[in-house]
């Protein structure tokens, strides 16, 4: 069985696009000149093969390579890794797309719970949901609680932590999430609502899984995980875990130069849509534009469409656009996202001070006038 | 305590550099905006501190902006997450260098072994390395282990995995381990020489301590190791582990991207070489210039000069150039690269074919003669 890559080449010709494709198919797999490649099993199965190669635009062309399911085994590290390990190193070259046929979508089933499932746990049927963020760093667990708790109390969704809160003193991890988790289960009982906390699973790389349990244990309604920092398959490796079970928030920290060269990297509906969506994620997060930083809204849209496709891998996710929203803005952003997403709303909010319930309620009202 | 982070800021004026430092400032630690920092612990210390901005060349600015070692707690990929988290989702700016002063540096000791401690090991106390690369994928692990014993004989001190070997079905991890392991060992008592072998240690995130304990414990010299696929706080676990107890050497796979636009990501020597010693690599393996891949010479010595500099964090490591080398070139190699170097061999010695031995025995030869 093999499964397909899609890269975008930049060549000055069809023949040097063809040359980039064919060297794109060694590297990513025997990595050895041409002339040495051993007959048989590896030059029949294991070396890549250059499937098409067309023109898309003046000095721009799209390549689809195949390769075996036997070059990944049954791995997500290697199964980036052949799509785009030593490719990465190079320029004129950006991956842009995968299809992974039976065998290996057995193996990668994508989101646990996914849209359908994260509404259903939310008890929010239909609307975007709403993630405010705890912040910031420095600040004891007691008084992020205390925010989560009004947050909740105004309507929130979900309750997320800061990227830049991990384990450090001031706010351990296992305090903190019980703090939170305890504050948001005391405002949910007096709303009759169903908001989850998402705390950051960060701290050791081997402290990683015992924090996700703890976190299971004492009651917190998801995860938040940086790929980018622990590599895409700790979120596998979570989404598999049936006795922890608990949905997938991915943070695009560290991942930024991936995308922000247009001649190198993935395109971004890969890295913040597809690749999540492979390694397990419920919940993208990336930049939005209007924001602090630079994507456009062209590039936004295409990490929701990725995000959602149905004929995307797995069950359908939510794109969750952070910055760059506030009350005077819902209207443009329900037009370009439309229901299912999970806006985060950041820093701003602290401006309502103890009254934050409120910023939460605005926008939740705000946003209910969007739907006709 | 505080650390610094030197950025290099692509700016129109002074005034929006020192404005792009301040963001850079607030992003990477409070995340929140200016006026809604808290009084207190939160502004005084956690809060980052714009130190300097100085004008570099026309339009080009290097900023120093300092962080509590609080922000990090005790843990690398916070580390990391501090330094440039967020601020890797924008354009304009590079970071260049960091100082982590005593408190971090007592955390964060940077290599196990080292140049010196490497070549102890190899019994190589001068000149060059030559590191043979086991391919191609597909392979027997069993035609695997003759290519390493050939090489051993041939007079290689390391022979590492190439990185397409994981743990597929063709030659399993523990299997190669195994075999490989026991070749070079055969080959070892022949000759009377101390090669090591480096196998991949690539899987399932949470099979790579047990490959590593495997590996140490049937007598492997050494680990390479992915951080781009798996995390820079695999190299530093890693590192730290007084059991497992070898030198590791690292693989650019899937890190392309840091480095390649020229304004956004890391400086070449920062993700290839700086970077690496701080996460625990002895040996940093990047793509030679003259190769397959387009760094320039420029380039490839920066790297090399992060990973000898003395005044580095913790013990020298060897730089590790693949690709582009051959008989030919070892005179340029000698002159650019010096003695402490690794050189990586691979697909073309191949073509050397069961003599492959002979390939190692004429680049030691030809090395040895540039040591005057």
């Amino acid at each position: 069985m093999r499964f397909t890559v899609t890269y975008r080449l930049f060549a000055g010709s069809s023949d040097q696009a063809g040359q980039r494709a064919a060297d794109i198919a060694l590297e990513q797999t025997v990595e050895i000149p041409r002339d040495v490649v051993p007959k048989g099993y590896v030059e029949d199965v294991i070396l890549g093969k250059v499937e098409s190669v067309k023109l898309e635009a003046e000095g721009r062309y799209t390549a689809i390579i195949s390769y075996s399911a036997d070059s990944v085994g049954g791995e997500l590290p290697q199964l980036l890794n052949v799509m785009f390990g030593n490719t990465s190193i190079q320029t004129g070259v950006k991956m842009m797309d995968f299809q992974l046929g039976p065998q290996l979508q057995a193996q990668f089933p994508g989101p646990s719970f996914g849209i359908k499932g994260l509404r259903e746990r939310l008890h929010r049927p239909t609307g975007p949901l709403i993630a405010p963020v705890l912040k910031p760093q420095g600040s004891s667990a007691d008084t992020l609680a205390e925010i989560a708790y009004r947050c909740v109390l105004g309507g929130a969704d979900v309750i997320k932590d800061d990227h830049g809160l991990t384990n450090q003193s001031m706010a351990p991890f296992k305090e903190r999430c019980e703090k939170i988790t305890a504050a948001v289960a005391r405002a949910n009982r007096e709303t009759g609502g169903h908001a989850a906390y998402f705390p950051n699973v960060a701290g050791h790389s081997e402290q990683l899984m015992e924090f996700a349990r703890f976190a299971s244990d004492v009651g917190a309604g998801g995860l938040l995980l940086m790929p980018g920092l622990f590599g895409f398959d700790l979120v596998r490796r979570l989404a598999a875990d049936k006795k922890i079970n608990l949905p997938l928030m991915t943070h695009p920290s560290f991942l930024g130069p991936y995308v922000l060269s247009p001649e190198t990297g993935f395109s971004h509906a890969m890295m913040f849509g597809a690749l999540q969506r492979l390694a397990g994620a419920d919940i993208s997060v990336f930049p939005n534009v209007g924001g602090r930083f630079g994507f456009s809204e062209e590039e936004c849209q295409s990490i929701a469409t990725a995000c959602r496709d149905p004929q995307g891998l797995g069950r359908t996710m939510f794109p969750s656009p952070g910055g760059g929203m506030s009350v005077e803005r819902a209207g443009d952003m329900h037009r370009m996202y439309g229901e299912d997403v999970v806006y985060l709303l950041g820093g701003s909010l602290l401006r309502y001070g103890s009254r934050i319930g409120e910023g939460i309620r605005d926008m939740r009202a705000e946003l209910a006038k969007q739907i006709v």
